[in-house]
């Protein structure tokens, strides 16, 4: 008999042991992270107001193999190994000769792959006796996880929360609080960086830069609160690699192997724990993957924004990095994809991208949606809006592989599920939703005051 | 090593081939089914304007196996076989010396156990040329399904939903509409059945039974229309069966049996979906267990109800079913597990009940929704409201071994999860959910209208 299972399961014991660090097998490494006050590459001790040492050791790591610690391997354990799915109805409806795969993270109770860093943050901080974190959330998607993941090891979570996710997503303030955290809507009049925003314009709709400012700025003040970031940097995509390490034994399981790794990117980290894995197959010899990265039209950071020294936030408190960046100061349009409005991207991504190993492209969101759709209808699924950029990069993909009679193998992480984010999707249906672009004398105006760093 | 599992996963190939029928296995039999003008035992032909020949024929059939169609059991491949978890942390948080064991629905597209119905009621009316299918839902898990379902078979779906639902709950009308459903508040102004409840009270919050009557009344008027039930009717139960057939199977790889099977109770489908096939086992001379029904204080029907003929609508239009029931017009209070909120009990578990062979309990939704919260942040999930009531259940009996130093073991079926149902968790934090009570003299008033039948 032909093998049509629809659905690829991994036993508990394949939840990976470790996870992989494609800084081990880049061919350049990474530009180092610059001090904002000084400028000169910084040391673990500054960034120590902020993380626990176990995270920083992981944000410089070269290790290819880093072990993942037994107590998060026991918790990965409640919605690990995720299901790998072949979208055969999805395929018939298309009537693509190519297989679409994809791996999906929204069995987490989280909702998404976000659960796999909290939980992992949460572990180390809790090691080092840190009994209060704080963070910024976009969609809501990482604040509930971090949420989730502060109740498992009893640490008090407070979340600031991007002002127009706040109000378009209710539901995610009540999931945080469900999970016992915090979450305000940001800017906030609770911090210095929230204040001064809010002074100049009172009706902000937020940004992740913003939000991240005053997560910080409550994190640095503080002796008992460390920050967590839920994407951007090493550690978190570190944490994701066990989506592609699982990827890779589920494809296996299949009989398949991708030609295409697609994940929507807002800071970089669910692409990244899908692609990277195969992308360090590739990179130590193993078969060519085309790795495309989606961004949205509105906030295009790879497709239309500088590869420079920038800071990681609006308030400049964080360290430089160079990465592709729209100007920290960038305040992208309200559009509903929250998790995506991040001015700037991992710089592992970008330096992958200006090595040729990764590919962007951007999306506007209606023809997003409308593949979200579509793709509930044939598999079931809700994409959260983030993945439906996933999705529709995919359904292109199998179009092109249908015009050109290719049998194409497809894999594309859908990253959540949009139970939270149903308000888009009304938005959608009843016609107002817009596709929105980026605003360019906004773009031109924050690019322009990118710091000068000559490196 | 001892077992350490948390979740028993079973392979596409382990979905059950054949539905446990109890029907076969009942000491007594059930009482028939009565004509609502005749007062004479229905035939075959007078269902015939709601449902397919199909149907009909598993409603009435004694088999004890009824073979899974090809096409449902390829569609159930989607989420089926659900995981069963071993609440480890749940039981650690309690002290208890109780193993709590759930099954989990939630990992259905549509977030509960109802999908294992509706895919089969639309695949029995696509096969007999149905095209479109109207359907009433309370909380809206069934409006889901049907809609779900509808769009893997391409029939039309229209759905009657509570009007306190339809309001407390946006989000569901948004996911009936992904999949390609039409959702309008119940009673409506689309049916006679709608416009004489509205003429008596414009403000009315709705019901079950009145949403069965309006969306029954379209079927029976329309040729190419049939209506679905979500709940109570014995082939509803019988599709549920899937879930404590896979149960088994699963508690026997955790090398354990449960002394207590618990589900909430609105219509029965849940509970029976699990304990039936337990229930089976124990009728054949298999191990006794303890199958225990909940149900919410402020619709208390088979605690506080009748055993006694009933219609199974407020406009009595359906067939006269031998049942607990709170009265055809009893309306009750608009707490938050709108799926709980039905007059009436499936005939089977009435029929269980009577036999003492089924418990039933009822509870007030604070603590329901309190030990919800404690659910969520041990176990992860966040329960369904309905759900709430059967992890109290499991929590009590938990700490009554705990009190009697028992090492029982407890299965309870995670019905569905609450992410469309954040707004009731809101209201609970708010401090702005308060315990309700049927009311004394709309019971005895609905009591009092029951349908004179002398058998």
């Amino acid at each position: 008999m032909a093998d049509n299972t629809l659905k690829y399961n991994l036993p508990e014991t394949s939840i990976p042991k470790s996870w992989y660090n494609i800084s081990a097998d880049l061919p350049e490494p990474l530009a180092p992270v610059l001090h904002p006050g000084t400028g000169q590459p910084i040391g673990p001790e500054d960034l120590a107001p902020l993380f626990p040492m176990a995270l920083i050791g992981q944000e410089v790591s070269v290790e290819r193999e880093i072990e993942i610690p037994d107590p998060v391997r026991d918790i990965y354990r409640m919605w690990r190994p995720t299901p790998l799915y072949r979208a055969r109805r999805l395929e018939k409806a298309l009537g693509t000769p190519a297989k679409i795969f994809y791996k999906y993270e929204g069995v987490s109770p989280g909702g998404s792959h976000k659960p796999n860093s909290a939980v992992a943050q949460a572990f180390y901080n809790k090691e080092e006796g840190v009994t209060k974190l704080c963070t910024e959330t976009g969609a809501g998607q990482w604040g509930s996880s971090l949420a989730l993941a502060g109740s498992f090891f009893d640490i008090d979570v407070k979340i600031y929360m991007v002002r127009v996710s706040f109000d378009q997503k209710p539901y995610r303030k009540a999931l945080m609080q469900t999970y016992g955290a915090t979450c305000v809507a940001s800017p906030s009049n609770e911090t210095e960086a929230g204040r001064v925003i809010l002074a100049q314009d009172p009706n902000t709709s937020g940004s992740l830069g913003i939000a991240i400012s005053e997560a910080v700025e409550v994190a640095a003040k503080s002796d008992d609160t460390n920050y967590a970031l839920g994407s951007v940097l090493n550690h978190v995509l570190l944490h994701q690699s066990v989506i592609g390490r699982e990827a890779i034994e589920q494809m296996a399981m299949a009989d398949a192997y991708p030609d295409v790794v697609i994940g929507c990117a807002g800071g970089g980290s669910n692409f990244a724990g899908l692609a990277f894995p195969f992308l360090g197959e590739m990179l130590k010899g193993g078969p060519a993957i085309k790795a495309i990265a989606i961004e949205p039209a509105a906030c295009p950071t790879m497709t239309r924004g500088s590869f420079a020294y920038d800071y990681g936030d609006t308030a400049h408190l964080t360290p430089l990095v160079k990465m592709y960046t729209l100007g920290a100061s960038f305040v992208p349009p309200g559009f509903h994809s929250g998790g995506l409005r991040y001015h700037g991207m991992s710089p592992l991504v970008s330096h992958l991208k200006q090595l040729g190993l990764v590919e962007a492209r951007s999306y506007h969101q209606t023809k997003c949606f409308q593949d979200g759709v579509a793709f509930a209808r044939t598999e079931g699924i809700v994409p959260a809006p983030e993945s439906t950029h996933a999705v529709h990069a995919a359904i292109e993909e199998a179009l092109i592989a249908k015009r050109d009679g290719q049998e194409k193998t497809i894999l594309f992480n859908l990253s959540g599920h949009g139970h939270f984010d149903m308000a888009a999707y009304m938005d959608f249906f009843d016609g107002n939703l817009e596709d929105m672009d980026y605003d360019a004398a906004e773009l031109e105006r924050s690019l322009s005051e990118l710091p000068d760093i000559s490196s």
